[in-house]
């Protein structure tokens, strides 16, 4: 594609040779002539300089390419444009596997596929355009919605409900039962059965091996939008907002509401029965144990304000010279005292 | 059903008409007319005003109810009971698959289920009642006992020993490999082959896609009633004793030795070769690095004394006002050493 | 096997009677007649005296074994090798399964095991002797080397490039998407289509229900040699070194770079972008936020120099002890100055 005709799909301004033509994209430093790479992260400025790349995609403040640039506002939207618009996009042919085993009371839309050795449980349906891998197991009564991509090893379990355009990594469990248990007078527990709902709205995704639980009453829901990595536990009961960000091994305990817009960075975690307003930030492996107002960026266990947390680091790291001052100040005193002690002794000025 | 005859059933003392009909029970703020709720948790004393429930479950100190009152002196585990007889239990019809893959030298009892593209290896044994569900990988000589349930996607290894009645949720492998290797002295890592046995007693339950491995020698154990959550790592020749809650996400590193009991919160780690004493408590995101008494409930990284945990947590959020005291005192110290100077100087008074 | 003939195939000096017979290997408490056994850590040291082993592997330091003694330098890799020598490998007969999947453009080496209910997509490549286990999926135009092991439920997704002798446990998945989005002005987040290599050198292994992820461009690479632990999150285009361990629940954020040799302890996690030096150790539970410089031991959160952070761990638990003495000092200095006060006033000196 011709950088011109790739300037115009990506409403782009072009600065440079319009008749280039590249075929790939390619990060700053991979890149080869025939690729366009991208400046979306400033700590890669330097390498622009000496990029093969063909073209780059980048804001209008950055000078010193060797190639014509992609001028956009928003560097990195616009490089995920080009990834799709150069690389096609592979999803398996329509129609079920004769390996597959679909129960004849589900409902399946036109265009869908099904895997070899996937269930489709009684009474499921799976709306039309909807891709199902190999070795899924979607259980009795499951809603899946259209346009959906659910890869290998996932379960969808009995009753789930997802909207249309959800995709759902390998071995994602989609309402396994919620940690509930009650305790009995000799110590053992009861399990709670977990019968509840789980609501997975659209357009959200759900990373490979992330759990999503489902509560023992009520419903656990993932509102429109929002978007969980790998290795992610979403307890019994959690409500999520819309356009929510969860980094990997993030876990959220059950009943805690996260508001929409709320990111959370990886491995960091919510306490049960809390809530984390909108927008929301939780820094890398922070523990939040109490509600967070809407906007507030937090970090630490447990998590505070993030400029106190920093400042709090800082200050833990210059702990031994605060005890040296501390100490010096004592022997400077005991000093004082002393001198203090010889023309006029306490006692002196007492009596 | 009555709530006189849920009263009975629950062993509860019913304050109020007991003519009112339940048929489900529900959150105390989701509830509808129909349904019985619960107030287990005084964060939610609140909503029991504005409650839309027919009946709660309460014990005697709850006061305020619109509704009728079911008494008892354990409302989460009457919770418990409610749900289960208010829902009936789903459990798939016994019996083979057409589409599992059962050893002929396999050995399975009556009244069990074995689900589609399920392999159950040579000489495994599984006993009656037990439920297996799509998709599951039971190895060579693995032995699951009665009335267990095991869910899509689980791998229960070779050799592996499973107790009665109980639960592998989905995607959890139980006797994978230790991460066992010894160095060589160019670098390289040996692998030490782990073909020891792993146990897992009565009435345990393992959550979704949590991994329990097998050592290179001796054994690995969870012992009867301990319940662990979703994502959870329980290392080579780890012992879990009876009644052990691990919540989501938990590690346990190899050989490491969790008495009765013991309760480990959110993301908490233990690291190899410990013990930790009978009934002891490990806070969210804690890590425990050494024995734990038994009882000892710790927090922090590296795990301490729980109370003292939360004293450092309240000195190092203030460790900014400790800093401006102690440049005050050091401005105070100077400026009597200065006044100090004045009549009388040091050199003065050492001469 | 006689000591003499184990001794001569391990390569160690025997003291003590040749004759005796070994069967099996066990740790030094649970070791029976029969067994022998192994101290390799100085922890169980003191349980030498009461082992019940037929005969004990250990470097030439150690004293007082009630019974013969392989002489070795590196007992713990002398163990690895007692027990493989000891304990024949359990590997299942060469053959593809009659209930696999395996598409007819797929390239299949010779002795290649495919278990039951395994798809094998189109133009995939394995080579001679590898063994999948059953439910396994691999992707369209994966390659998979020689001598390799992948277990049951693993997902080599479309084009993963894996080397010789590979071991891939239950459950992980290798290729699944990064978790790239790019933030619309709307606040919703447009998917970044992920569609990078991911290149698994020879001699990895990687544990049960980890993930690795492909990136948008350029290519996941985890280099030979390396060993990484169960439920380990490797997001899109990290590199990873040779001879690199990661313990079970570590996590790596995108695009950073793990030199040879590196060490990561449980649970512990890097940033995105970041560098991590030849043979850095990083400690269990710490946050890597920035580059590491070669062979630095790092702990703590953010992750810095491991003695630093000890010495602040320890001066943390003495904070209420240090603010008692900055209180004392105060209230010794307010002596002083009141003391100062009495002949001379502030006022008075500045008059």
């Amino acid at each position: 594609m011709t950088l011109t005709e790739l300037a115009q799909r990506l409403g782009c301004r072009l600065d440079g040779d319009g008749e280039v033509e590249v075929v790939r994209v390619a990060g700053i430093e991979d890149a080869q002539p025939g690729d366009i790479t991208f400046l979306a992260n400033a700590k890669y400025a330097s390498k622009l300089a000496t990029t093969r790349a063909s073209a780059v995609i980048a804001d209008e403040t950055v000078n010193g390419a060797p190639c014509p640039v992609l001028r956009t506002r928003e560097p990195y939207l616009t490089f995920a444009e080009a990834v799709a618009l150069l690389t096609p996009r592979r999803r398996p042919a329509p129609g079920i596997s004769a390996l597959a085993a679909v129960d004849p009371t589900a409902v399946v839309g036109p265009d869908v596929t099904v895997g070899p050795f996937t269930t489709i449980g009684p009474r499921a349906r799976i709306g039309g355009g909807t891709a199902i891998e190999s070795h899924v197991a979607v259980g009795d009564g499951a809603i899946i919605g259209a346009d959906c991509l659910v890869q290998s090893h996932a379960a969808i379990r009995n009753d789930v409900v997802i909207g249309d355009r959800v995709v759902i990594l390998d071995g994602a469990v989609i309402g396994s039962d919620g940690f509930g248990f009650a305790r009995r007078s000799d110590g053992t527990h009861r399990k709670i059965p977990q019968v509840g709902r789980v609501v997975i709205e659209d357009d959200v995704e759900i990373g490979a091996n992330s759990t999503v639980d489902r509560p023992a009453v009520g419903e656990t829901r993932i509102a429109a939008g929002t978007k969980i990595d790998n290795l992610v536990q979403v307890a019994h009961g959690v409500k999520i907002g819309r356009n929510v960000l969860l980094a990997a091994q993030v876990g959220i305990a059950g009943s805690t509401i996260l508001e929409d817009d709320v990111m959370m960075a990886g491995q960091s975690g919510a306490t049960g029965h809390i809530r984390l307003g909108r927008g929301a930030i939780v820094g890398a492996k922070s523990a939040v144990t109490k509600d967070i107002d809407p906007g507030q960026h937090v970090a630490g266990v447990p998590a505070g304000d993030v400029a106190e947390w920093r400042e709090s680091v800082v200050l833990i790291r210059k702990l031994p010279e605060l005890r040296k001052l501390v100490a010096a100040l004592e022997s400077r005193l005991a000093e004082l005292e002393k001198k203090g002690t010889a023309p006029e002794s306490p006692k002196a000025v007492e009596s």
